[in-house]
């Protein structure tokens, strides 16, 4: 585990041998809808890290967890789930400049065609009200139509996406890659439970997986009540408040 | 269609064979000016992308209509219409940075001259009240009398060009061209169609060029009476709301 | 003394020969805990400076001294201490940009590898209210169990560490170096002297030192004297002010 | 002249060859003290242009004089005025960032010392309120010394130098050249042209030149001459106001 890191570096950890991988990525972003709809997918299936990514073009801190500290990353995994294999991308940060984004999306998309990947996948969020829709995007059309013979629907983006997720997902084709990026609707709030979960039913007919949304769903249903308890609370103190000032006053 | 996209890239799509070419670079800025310009000659001119340009020097999003996704770009079209052939360059950007402003415009104008393009014209637009004057600059003063000896009136610039039209039209003489500014006074509204049009009369001229104007000026129609029934529905806002307030009051 | 000064230089003023040194870095930081306490230790262990980094990566100003200026750098200095010699980093500023942090932080710790450096201790404040702990973070887990049995007591950092500080200590095992960070906890008041000497106490320890903290004692003695003054002076005039305005109103 | 301008470049426009010369830098600054009196110098000296610097580290735009469009740039004189030859260094604007500034200096000293140059002279301001003093700023205490043989009387400055003027500075020695700084003292105004006179008088004697005062005196005075007349029409509209407040009001 060596390197200059004087420019982006990606530091495999470990070889591995896959069939037809798909990538799918789900960095920090709005709302962090590709990063918890990634992480889940992980966790549910077991996938195992393999790779690394540091970068000069990512901020200028680093995270230190019951004082074990680390540079800012991006984490490649991999999982044996159907007839392909997944490889998934998620990290601590996005790059903070246009050069950045432009170099470290290169770097990745290399790494990803050299382990065969001809099939790229970028999550997001997008700004709505309703937290119901999920919004498709494309590199070429013929992806969106096989989408619809398999009864997938999906709303149809018009407008600009912001950052890694839509970098990627147009330099793909550059690389020789088809894309296909999913974004769910949100409210902004982190975390997007809701929103994920959408993007999370669209991805498992997508990719023609059974996957388990039995602790999203928990997820979901603790953060309600949470949620709940603390608009209460808010509204109890707002109450005592007025009272306060009706005596004073009074 | 493949390339590194670490740097700025320009990908050729179609070979063409160009008689002695005029590059007229109609790039965003203000008042939408230029652009406005090339993209109404491109369309009347029938002219053909033959070239896309990419940096990571761009802003770092991108767009994506009817879910079908692309880069920020710059396209580089032309069209075959007098004597000498006509290249444009247009595109949804410029870059963010002097680095890259500089960059991008060294790039553009070697692409240029392995065309055989000698002579440039960059347009744009320039901060006024009348939307009544066009404006010239020139690398060399020979350039102004050869306007003149066509009957072709132009003020002189007197102040600074900023981005990409100023950058492009300064540089070309160090790669052995010729260039020409064309800026059209606008109140900075976009879309500038009046000053538009203004400059569009000067460059047919200097080209020696027909350009039907009938479908600028149907635009500018268009755009007044829109501009009219706005302001009436303003002021009966205006109107409605005062006497509300009237009513209120007594 | 000559050099390009296009990227990042290391100018090595003297040749030494040092037995497996542990490089300690106080950069201007938080509070100037690490500042403070590597100057100190120069100053005790009468350490020598054999080398100075400079970097187009460093604010554009220079320093000037009666008349003399000079660009602002950091330097490298050697005590023999010990059982191992001793370098100490410490300097005039931070480099501006995260690409510069990590084209900086390499360069010094090439630099650290090529003179046999195998253990770094990077020194730091983090934002508390008490001016009583000192936090520790680490690039594997055996150097905090190698502490403890040396009775050494820290906290564990659980928050993000910033800057140069936190850069090195994490780049450290790209280059085959182990390394700890220790953080002083700091109000963020510029110099931050009890900070420093909890720091050094515990620093003292982890080297099998004996530092001589009379000197910093003395110095917190001043700093309180110093502020108690600043406070009654600061009570007397708002007092005056108090009884003028109400001399004034009656 | 014929250029990438994708990096830092300088084109000469002229061969020439120099007495051991001494390059005079007055690049535009605090109160613009050090342009003025190049500027001064040139004309009065009947200085040449013979090179030009141009880089992408310049802000991004270009100016146009009557139409005549041309990049940002700096400008190299020369003229044989004493036993050595005087190098002159002006120019349009400073590098915008810490790389760029770092770059162009390089550039600057790297093309000086082909010339022979081995003593540099920069010239800026400094902030204060009598525009009265010089400071100086030098690379080694020997030069401060042979100053004072020569009657120059100078004070040291103790401040931080920001910019080109001081990196120019600093950076020489590394080139193998001694240098030294001067700054008048400016309220900040631009045009500053007393500080100007009194860095011309401590730089005429150090060159052993004889420069002819008169013109800058003349300008003086009409500076003089026009503030005072604009702070009486100040005055008249000030008391104007005031008088048409009363009558409003009575």
């Amino acid at each position: 585990m060596e390197g200059e890191l004087r420019g982006t570096e990606i530091i495999q950890e470990e070889r591995v041998e896959l069939r037809s991988p798909v990538l799918i990525e789900g960095l920090p972003g709005l709302g962090l809808v590709g990063n918890i709809v990634v992480t889940y997918l992980i966790r549910q299936l077991k996938a195992k890290r393999f790779a690394s990514l540091y970068s000069p073009f990512f901020p200028y801190y680093v995270l230190s967890e019951k004082g074990k500290a680390r540079l800012l990353r991006m984490e490649f995994y991999y999982a044996r789930a159907g007839e392909r294999d997944l490889l998934f991308l998620t990290g601590d940060c996005q790059p903070t400049t246009p050069e950045g984004q432009y170099n470290v999306a290169s770097a990745i998309l290399d790494f990803a065609k050299r382990h065969g990947v001809d099939l790229l996948i970028t999550l997001g969020g997008f700004s709505g009200v309703d937290e119901a829709r999920v919004m498709g995007a494309f590199t070429n059309v013929s992806l969106l139509e096989r989408l619809k013979r398999e009864g997938i629907e999906v709303d149809l983006s018009d407008n600009p996406i912001v950052g890694i997720t839509g970098i990627l997902l147009s330099i793909a084709r550059f690389k020789g890659m088809e894309a296909i990026c999913l974004l769910g609707e949100t409210r902004g709030y982190a975390p997007s439970l809701k929103p994920a979960k959408n993007v999370l039913k669209v991805l498992s007919k997508l990719l023609g997986l059974e996957i388990d949304l039995r602790e999203i769903d928990k997820q979901i249903l603790r953060f309600d009540e949470l949620k709940g308890k603390l608009e209460e609370i808010a509204k109890r103190e707002l109450r005592r408040k007025e009272e306060e000032k009706l005596s004073y006053i009074s």
